[in-house]
């Protein structure tokens, strides 16, 4: 039976498993097959190629392929690996996604908010002391990034009782979330740090954004405030995140990402005092989410003939 | 001048003061002046005295006094210090108190759902693995008690979109909050217990209370559940809790009350991988929203001279 799509990827057996029932599951009409088990004359039938992570070569060895299906938001690697006359990417915008990964913004800005680190720190010392308490209302939250992902995180975070102000590439048609500042341009991205107790970083990973959060850009930061990154690892300029830590500048940062996953033995964030390391689980993919998502692009498109809405090389998202 | 109100307690210095001016503030036509400062004539005059942690001694030289107003919502010292023939007693009912509970109840049960203890232990062994993710939707939480707090906090927990019960006395008119289920009596318990992954303690401490969860009690809890307890120490038995950690039949408790505070140093509880020790700061009493809760209540007062609705002693809250 002639293949139309490709599941093309870096997955362990259980995590190919699990896409290839939930894709399954989702479209009852479709049949996606493994790249490696597809003859050279199957490779060829392949219309739209599935992946995660996919190793470079084997996505060319489509010669047919319309065109791209991401099984993650983060795309930054495929644009780079894949050229510039590759068939058109499309991202995945999956909504459960978006609801995790606000969830996770909320749960680690009330971690910080809550002086859970400080608190862990002192139960090692023995000691019982209440620190001072500050409220949501007095916590200012500033989001880098205000995408499907940060605008769901904006919501949680006014819902909460968190002042947010947002700084975004462009700013959105209406002005934003209910409750949303919206700064654009490097200004707005100095007064924005300058204003905020805690920074989360929800940008995608381009040519613009890679080391944006250097030394100067610590600088700019409020004395005593945090970092929370769940978007890319690169983004963040290592070496001057330590430094501003260690000098007492910043307070506290919660990593979810690094430029090299799994984080290196050897890497310092492991073992510093004011570092969260977390294992890139703030928003896990949901293979049964994520299928239902390729399953509604791919509908569309049979319906339709129109490739969905697909990645800008020049942003790079 | 003679004081008609007066302020008992046990507070340091910077407390008292935080006090003093918290309800001078709020009531600019009375004035309140601390226990010591009065003559014994003065003493004579005082109709309220609003307490915090008092000496009984103190409030028995009060010879006319129609009333007490607690600064804080926990009264079970003051109904067994000051005996049965004492003046009524006032509870605090403040709802920025109820606001910053919930939050804390909120906070530290998206810190149990989001596994940051074992993250935390994972850090600490320089260990990179993904953890399953259990979703709110999949994490039962169990509310032992339904007051004011109880109330506040099932109301965040559902709008983030944890299932709640909550075990509570006597089941509250028109069946508990929207999306609550409301269980009662031993049986009830029992249920609850054993359906919860998460259990929140926000009862009172009474005689029927103290020790209530002790080694039946959780070994009624599912495997692997959580224990947040916010409420007061004595309610937990801490040896049957130990022992229920250790052999692995729960996960992990938060503890924010100790029945001795502050926690003695030679607890063990400090040094258990799967305790969280907080030094009683989920409920912070905020010095302005609690003058704004006793102006009114006296105010009220002045108008009707009726007292407010008063703690039942036999209850005990």
């Amino acid at each position: 039976m002639p293949a139309s799509l490709a599941l093309v990827g870096n997955l362990d057996a259980q995590e190919e498993a699990d896409y290839l029932a939930a894709l399954a599951a989702a479209m009852p009409g479709e049949t996606v097959r493994p790249f490696r088990d597809l003859s050279e004359a199957e490779r060829a039938t392949v219309e739209v190629a599935i992946v995660a992570n996919p190793d470079p070569a084997e996505v060319a060895r489509l010669p047919r392929l319309a065109w791209i299906h991401s099984l993650w938001a983060g795309v930054e690697r495929l644009v780079r690996d894949l050229g510039s006359d590759a068939p058109p990417i499309v991202r995945l915008v999956d909504p459960e996604l978006a609801r995790t990964m606000a969830e996770a913004v909320l749960a680690w800005t009330y971690y910080l908010q809550r002086d859970m680190p400080a608190y862990r720190r002192q139960q090692e010392a023995g000691l019982w002391r209440q620190r001072p308490y500050r409220a949501p209302a007095e916590t200012q939250v500033g989001l880098l990034g205000l995408g499907a992902l940060g605008t769901a995180a904006a919501g949680r975070l006014v819902g909460a009782g968190f002042p947010v102000a947002a700084w975004t590439r462009s700013p959105p048609a209406g002005g934003g979330p209910p409750g949303v500042a919206v700064a654009t341009g490097p200004d707005g991205l100095t007064r924005l740090l300058g204003g905020s107790d805690v920074v989360v970083c929800l940008l995608p990973l381009t040519a613009e954004t890679r080391g944006l959060l250097d030394a100067g850009r610590f600088a700019a930061m409020k004395r005593g405030a945090a970092l929370l990154n769940v978007a890319r690892g690169a983004i963040v300029d290592t070496g001057a995140l330590l430094a501003a830590l260690d000098a007492g500048h910043l307070d506290h940062a919660v990593l979810d990402v690094f430029e090299t996953e799994p984080l290196p033995a050897t890497s310092p964030l492991w073992r510093h005092p004011g570092v969260t390391v977390l294992p890139h689980i703030t928003g896990p993919t949901n293979p049964g989410s994520a299928a239902a998502v390729v399953a509604g692009n791919l509908r569309r498109y049979r319906e339709t003939g129109r490739i969905p809405a697909a990645v800008d090389r020049g942003r790079g998202y």
